[in-house]
């Protein structure tokens, strides 16, 4: 790769179906991204969807990786519980397995790990249990790329254990001066225009900064951006943003 | 090994305990047998348990097999369902990944599969279920040894598809003239006198045959013996089959 | 009500969603049906759906009921299993119980028992765990109404206990000489012409008996009509039947 | 009943094995308590044994109970969720419910219901979770009465609806100066003398105190006494403590 040129992963979690329940446009998202997160059957997502899920990834030859949750189904794995790091280390291991089976067993290869919903935040923020994950992953395979949110606990961790990370950002998202996300229990958490959600992304992988609610200027991590799969306008979005990505010369590819 | 030197591979299923409930005497059965089927998660076994279980396994120097079940924790996995030969498939994947994926973040290699309970018995005697879990193996990985009933379709199915089988036979339960256990419901299924199981058990694995319920003698495969880990008298009576097989100069070996 | 009017019940299974999983559309089929089947989250429903669904029934002034099915979430209670009578009893108990809590705190009251899917089917043709779900509802609540397939095993459980019985059929699907539904394995098992349908439905009302695929007539108790609340068409089909029912001058009111 | 006359309630948890899984010595300790909190199939339990527990109950004329907990059977409900007080409510009422038809199909009355776990730790410290469980109960059934921890948010919560409730209290826990028990985290959380623990249950029922870690007199409300099912001792502890109060002319009672 020529020096100066950029690039970024678009990633998305698919699979989250379950049984008879349909749930995303995961097939109309898939032109448009390059790593695709899987549900393992924790929080969403059951044998046959795993495998079918898989399949489809590797049609579109996009990078797979797995998409542990809590275990909570009823609640789409967005509830945190008290669980212990040992606990997580080993849920965590049992589904990036359960996954890797259906991988291997279509021909592919797993390339990353990313949390997810409550275990995603809890893993963000709290030092032990972002070191369960990462010892987790590094146990089960340490080439595996792990995923979390750009300079949270948990790229700590997967760094300090020795795991390749990719920095998550997200485009749709306002930061704080911490470099942090609003959390959604305030108005201004959402970036609801679609033009200003492409500015901030593209800022963030190119110019490295993004500016939080309160217009300061931070310093951001932007390995890979969350593409989301529910919604009407969510392969729309994946298309534009990938659109503009491809305009602006940014390479797209998996970490 | 010189010739005409008899072997058997003695195997059990471990790793039943759910949560807080335990259940079977794992650790007092190990040391006499030679292959391990641990429970990965859906009739019985927890994230917790399969690790636990598979470093219990791995100290005693016992070769660690996955132990796919039914769906159905609530019944152990032992009510039949109408599942499909697709559903068999990608249950088993599933499971034979999960358990993997704590084989080897400990340091171990999984060498073999035999499913549990009412799986057990449908893939036994149903050759569309067989063949899909004989599939599930071989694509996970083609080095696993699959376990089931001796002479059963599952035997066929795996040996069909190219891998390489055991003979499952049972020191404790009677034979009918087609070679297929007595059903549990007939009340002669059981050999109650250990000195019984133990004969037929040697017979099967010396001589090559059994002594159905009506006396007639005949040939079986015995490449590995069932045997239980609940129950008072299970630990004795692992013992004092390993013994005799020791006694009679029978190498005790993982297939 | 003047002699020689009739009447029937118009039936849907309702309350099938599940955690983030949305499926059917309950609140457009309400207005055209006089009993609504609620899931009791074995099959299908958690407690959010169920309270939600209640009150929607509520609103809309459509008798309750329990619709209880096998506790197998990830195939919506539609892969049978080979559960014994007392476990069949015991799941109808907790279901009922399940239900009735939700609809005695938002001020109803229960009025009826459907069993789901496979629940249903293996009631229909097995007496003895006909006669469990029968005694289940009994024990539960003897004013319950037990909502079975006309005809069938769980209809005569019901009657022969004491309970009040619904006989059910159904305007899409087509009818074997004895009676019973041909099995949707075969290609003439839906009727997908709405004229069609809605013809086969009245003659049952009215004239008591259906036409088998052979063309016998076959005589059919038709107490109540099971609709269906998936697919585009199914608030427009259930518009259609109970416009043409009431244009026929035939009550529509639950049992 | 003469007035000066103590009365107390001894109550503790049953039914909690699930499917082959036993656990507890119910059929033991039911000779010596008045009240069973019976499990409902969230945290542990299954339709098959919250039938047989009930009959067990109504056999021993025990007031029975409901006992529900989170959703968690992997960790008996001990861990605690970020669960809203929505979903607080729909789960108990949906649990009150289940375990009511076992109760009224066996010819009994349901009398009361304890949180378990989690939710009786989350019920005692948080108001809003403590009156979606209080408001739970009341409309399920306004005579139920409410059991919490003594003087916690649970009780004023009962009390604030209008519920009848039991201050529960605990022979084998320590206390600290506010009132609230000492937590498990602590090396001094448990009395591990049983006479100690009868004394010091003796002087909460009889004298209305008890005395902190730190040797402080807490006044302190005795409804009812909580026991436990498990481990070696707890038949013989029951047995005791239930001779201890016969002998104080203490009468044992459901509230």
């Amino acid at each position: 790769m020529n020096s100066g040129r950029f690039k970024v992963d678009l990633n998305c979690d698919m699979g989250e179906s379950y049984g008879i329940y349909q749930i995303g446009n995961d097939e109309a998202i898939l032109p448009y991204i390059t790593s695709a997160n899987i549900a393992c059957g924790f929080h969403a997502g059951d044998p046959r969807v795993m495998r079918r899920t898989v399949k489809k990834a590797l049609k579109y030859n996009v990078a797979i990786g797995a998409h542990p949750g809590l275990p909570d189904l009823q609640g789409f794995g967005r509830r945190q519980m008290a669980i212990s790091a040992k606990e997580t280390y080993n849920i965590v291991v049992y589904q990036i397995g359960a996954l890797t089976a259906f991988v291997q067993s279509e021909g592919g290869v797993l390339r990353h790990v990313k949390p997810h919903g409550a275990l995603y935040n809890m893993a963000a923020a709290n030092k032990s249990l972002a070191e369960a994950i990462a010892e987790a992953v590094y146990r089960v395979n340490p080439l595996l790329v792990l995923f979390g949110l750009s300079g949270s606990e948990l790229i700590r961790a997967g760094s300090k254990i020795g795991l390749r990370v990719a920095n998550e950002v997200f485009a749709d998202r306002t930061y704080e001066d911490n470099g942090m996300l609003t959390s959604r229990k305030f108005p201004n958490a959402l970036i609801t225009d679609e033009e200003a959600a492409c500015t901030q992304c593209l800022t963030m992988v190119k110019d490295g900064f993004v500016t939080s609610t309160n217009g300061i200027k931070i310093a951001i991590n932007a390995d890979t951006v969350g593409l989301h799969s529910d919604g009407e306008h969510a392969a729309l979005f994946a298309a534009k943003i990938h659109t503009q990505f491809k305009e602006e010369n940014i390479a797209l590819q998996a970490p």
